[in-house]
This record gives structure tokens, sequence and C-alpha cells, in this order.
């Protein structure tokens, strides 16, 4: 299995993607093809011990950065390590694709180059959750801020999908994010989408208030790229918030101090439970071969998490099962 | 100064309302009329020493609970508390009207009995949102699921009013929820949104990503009622797993707990931070008469602090201030 990296995406490139290839390697018993200026990469390179037939290079001259417009950008940045890693991709020169670069640029180029699976009509941005009962799979996260009622059953069951193959859940549950339990809850999209849902052969367990997903209260929870990027952001600066807040409580009085001390290994703990380094990147679900959009401040240690997860994605047969199960539902219709 | 306060309202009535009605006569030089039935509020008011002549009872024999069709339920139960008491706030037997009923209802009473100011589109429920910060103000919150831009624009006009007189920020920063921070970015609703906003002569800042919502990026948080909803109930659901799941960290060992009970003082305070009690209720903007939606849970300090909240509505002629300026905004166009 070959695995092709973007050398030059995400605020620590190219030496934290370098090293967490490196890592890769040794670790995963994978192949690893880093995609960037060759000498920067060879250079990096060089500052490792690691089986040097397990790891190659394919150059590229240009950076595709998070200011660029990411249509656009894709177009006319043909040799950036972007490009140049996703054309390598379809030209099946590797098995998967991982870049912790410009999300938009990296949906767009997946579209382009890599296409949809036939019969989705939208890819869609998933990740993992975490909750207090583990993780759960939120999608869309902000490909599609437009959505029809029948994008989000896909959504439903490329999540279920996955969540099943990957994320090792038997007979995922699944929920629509909604602002209320009951079924005729909620705006036109989401009532209309229930109703699709419900039709299917999917555990579906109905709608899902924001309240109750960070207790896990869907394995798979669905919602239109507006409201899960609304959702993914809220949890993120929340929890940034109340950190900031509590450490300030913490360090008002001496005894305050010593409590907080005391506490440490706890504290750092519970900021484990928030580490999205820990569970890899972003799968984009609905593509005809497996990419994933690892965190843009990605270290070493999230970049090789984001390998293996595309291992897996790859082993699991995920992109197949999607295919079959896609149009199993629309013949049934 | 007469409020009406549904006495049968809320997880907690007719006892702790009527406490926070004793409360709010000693302490806020205002009088009270409780809508109930009579004989159950005079037996509660009996528990207490306050002056007579500031609390009056008006009768009624029926109850809307949350789980009933709230149009339905006001159209069909005219001698409920809710309904007897927005009728008495039409007619003028008071200034303005607290409910810890169903929202649904509230909402849909407002609209029918009290009816919206002249211009106004669509009614908005708001509410106090704690940062880090201190507070922003939230809309729309659930009363509209399915938005057009125009009726974004003028929750933007009405929470500026109320931002400015009521939480007293000087040129209220007026933020538009949104999936990133460049104009164009967002779904169609937003995107249009944005455009008049922009030509409007508020404090626009633009869009404001969740993540920042916590950390206060906006004194005045724009969106629809599906996204408001997300987000005033994801934030509720998030400070309640991290609480859970540091309490149980805290517990873990011996010495982790002698660390808790040194931070005891901390955690309430910062628990605190997160008290929704201390900031009243969620005013329904955009009706001809002040009305305020205390929460479902209310206890007497609550509702004393949304009788408080009510009495400032009036006091600042909220009202006439937003119907002042939603006309002046159309006159423009």
């Amino acid at each position: 299995m070959k695995i092709i990296v973007d050398g030059m995406g995400g605020d620590n490139s190219p030496d934290a993607i370098v090293e967490g290839c490196v890592d890769a390697v040794k670790e995963l018993g994978l192949n690893v093809i880093i995609v960037g200026a060759r000498e920067i990469i060879e250079n990096e390179l060089s500052k490792y011990d690691y089986p040097k037939e397990r790891i190659d290079i394919i150059n590229s001259t240009e950076i595709i950065t998070n200011e660029e417009e990411p249509a656009l950008a894709i177009r006319r940045k043909k040799d950036s390590s972007m490009v140049v890693g996703l054309r390598a991709l379809r030209e099946g020169l590797g098995d998967g694709f991982v870049s912790a670069g410009s999300t938009g640029a990296l949906l767009a180029g997946g579209l382009f180059i890599v296409k949809r699976i036939d019969g989705i009509e939208r890819a869609a941005l998933a990740t993992v959750y975490p909750t207090t009962k583990g993780v759960s799979l939120l999608l869309d996260l902000g490909a599609n801020v437009d959505c029809k009622p029948e994008y989000l059953k896909q959504f439903a069951i490329m999540g279920s999908v996955y969540s099943e193959k990957i994320l090792k859940v038997k007979n995922p549950r699944v929920g629509l994010a909604n602002i209320g339990t009951e079924k005729g809850k909620g705006n036109q999209l989401v009532r209309q989408a229930y109703e699709l849902i419900e039709d299917s052969n999917l555990n579906f367990i109905g709608n899902v208030e924001a309240r109750d997903i960070p207790v896990g209260a869907a394995d798979v929870v669905v919602c239109d790229g507006f409201v899960g990027n609304v959702i993914l952001k809220l949890t993120e600066g929340m929890a940034k918030a109340l950190f900031t807040s509590l450490k300030e409580e913490f360090t008002k009085s001496f005894q305050s101090k010593i409590g907080a001390l005391l506490l440490k290994k706890q504290l750092k703990s519970f900021v484990g439970m928030l580490d999205y380094r820990e569970y890899g990147g972003a799968p984009l679900l609905g593509l005809k071969q497996p990419v994933v959009k690892a965190h843009g401040s990605s270290d070493a240690f999230a970049i090789k998490n984001a390998i293996r997860q595309v291992k897996e994605f790859i082993e699991m047969d995920v992109i197949n099962i999607i295919e079959k199960d896609i149009n199993t539902t629309r013949n049934i219709q």
C-alpha cells in the first residue's frame, strides 16, 4: 500500500509532515510518496533514519495557500503539491491521499480531479467528534452549505458506512441534527430529509438536539455543511473559552494554585479528550478514491494518524461499500 | 408600572413563580398581576409578608403544557394562564408579560394576541449569551427556522436596540453568524443578509465564526432560528458535558479530591458564569408590547430577574425605538 502525502500543506509543513511520514512508514508497514519541492523534502528526510525504499518523492513547484480562492487555485496552480498529489492518486501511483493544506482547495481538487462516486450527488467532509461516551461522526462540515434533502440522506448513508467500517461501531445510530427531537420539528430541509432517511434501511434514530451531541446521542450526526461547521467550530471555541476561564479561576489565589497543581494530571487527561490530533483527519466521503484532510496545524503525530486513517479507509473497502449502498438505495426508490 | 406574570407556567409553578413575584415587588418597586388558579395563588401568597396592594390576581382555569402543539393550544385554551395573561397585556391591564411556560405557545400567543410591530416581518426570540468577556445577545433562537435575508436584517436592528438599551452596550458590534469571516462566505441566506445589513446604519462588523462567539467576538450575534437554536443548545450541552468529565476526573484519586476541594470556590464561580438564571429570560423582540420568556426551570431568583428585565424593557422604551429604527430603515430603501 502506498499513501500520497501533500508535503507542503498546513502550518507545520514540510518538517512536521515529513516527520509524520517517517513515523508512518516505520510503524504502519506501508509506503509513502511525499509531494513537494524535492530538495526541501530530501533535506528534511536526511534528518531521519528509516527504510529508504519506503518513501518516494514527487517534485512540485507551487503551493496553494489558505488565502486563495479554492477552485481557482486548483485550476491555476497545476504544479502545486496538492494538484500534483491528487493527479498522482487518480493515475494510480498511490492508494490514498492526505493533505493538511486548504480545506476548500482539497475539496475542489477532490471533485475536479478524483471525482465523485457514480450516484453520489455531493461529497461531504466528515470528522470524528469526541463525546463523553467516546466519539461520533459528524458530517457535513462545510463542503455543502446549501443542501437538498437528498444530499442529507446520502450523507447519512456514507456516514453510516464510515462509522461501521472505520470507527468499528456496530449498526451505527444515525441522527439528524435538529432543534427538537419530535418528527416534524425543524426547518424545511431537515423535515424533508427526515422522511427520506426514515425510508432508508439505516439505523435511523430520528432527530438529535444539539445539546445531546456532546453526550453521544448518535453515532453519526447528519447535517448540512453550514450547521455542521457551526457545530464543529462552536465546540472548539467553547472548549477553548472554558479552559481559559478555568485557568483564570485557578490562578486567582495561592490555595487555588495548589489545588490546580494537585489536579494537573486530571486536567491534562481532560484536555486529551478534546484532542483532535488523536483522531486523525477529516475524510472526504463520496469521492472515487480515499482523500483525508489533516488539521491545518497538524504535527507529526497528527499526520501519522491521518495516514493510518487512509490505510484503514483502503483496507476496509469503504468506497466500494458506499458505492454499493448508494446505488442499492437509489434502485429501491 | 405593572407586570403581568404567568403563574402556572414552567417546571416550578406556581410556588417559585409566586415567590419570585413577591421578591420582585419588594425589591423592584413595581406591581405584579399573577394569572392563575386564584385559590392556589392566594394560598402561595399567604406564605409571604409583602405589600398586599402591589400584587393582584387574575383567575384562569387552564394550563398550556410543553407537549401541546403551540398554535392549537393558544387557540383552544382560551382560559389558560398564558392566553389570559397575554390578553390582559393587550387590553392594557399591565405593561409587560413574563411566562416560564411553553416557548412555542408564548411565541404563537405573542403573535396572535399582542401582535407584531408595524413593519416587522417576524418576531425573534433573543437571549443573553455568556462569553469570556461578558455577554452577547444571540437571536433568533428558534422562532423562525426558515428565514429570508430581510428577516435577518430586522433581527440585527432589533438586537442592536436591545443590546444598547438593556445590556448597556454603546454602539453594539453586530455580527452575522457564519462559517468564515470573509464577505461572500456561507450559504445563500447569510450571503444575502450580509449585503442588507452592510447597507444599514448598524455597527456591522461582518461575519462571526461560531468558534469566536464564546469569546465575545460580537455584542449581537444574528442568525436564523435553526442555527441560533443549535448554538444555544450546543453551548448548554457542551458546558454540561465538560463539567461531567471534569467532575469524573476530579474524583479519581484522593489527591485530586483534595485539589477539587481547594478549588471549590473557583469552580463555583466558573459555574456562575454559565448560569442563565442571572441574566433573566429571553425577550420576544418585534411584538407591540414587552413579552419575556423565563427559563422553564426558573426558580424564584430567575423569575425576579425576568421581571426586572421586563421593567427595563419598558423603562428604556425599547419597542418604540425598534419601531422607529425599522421604519426609518425601510424608508431609506
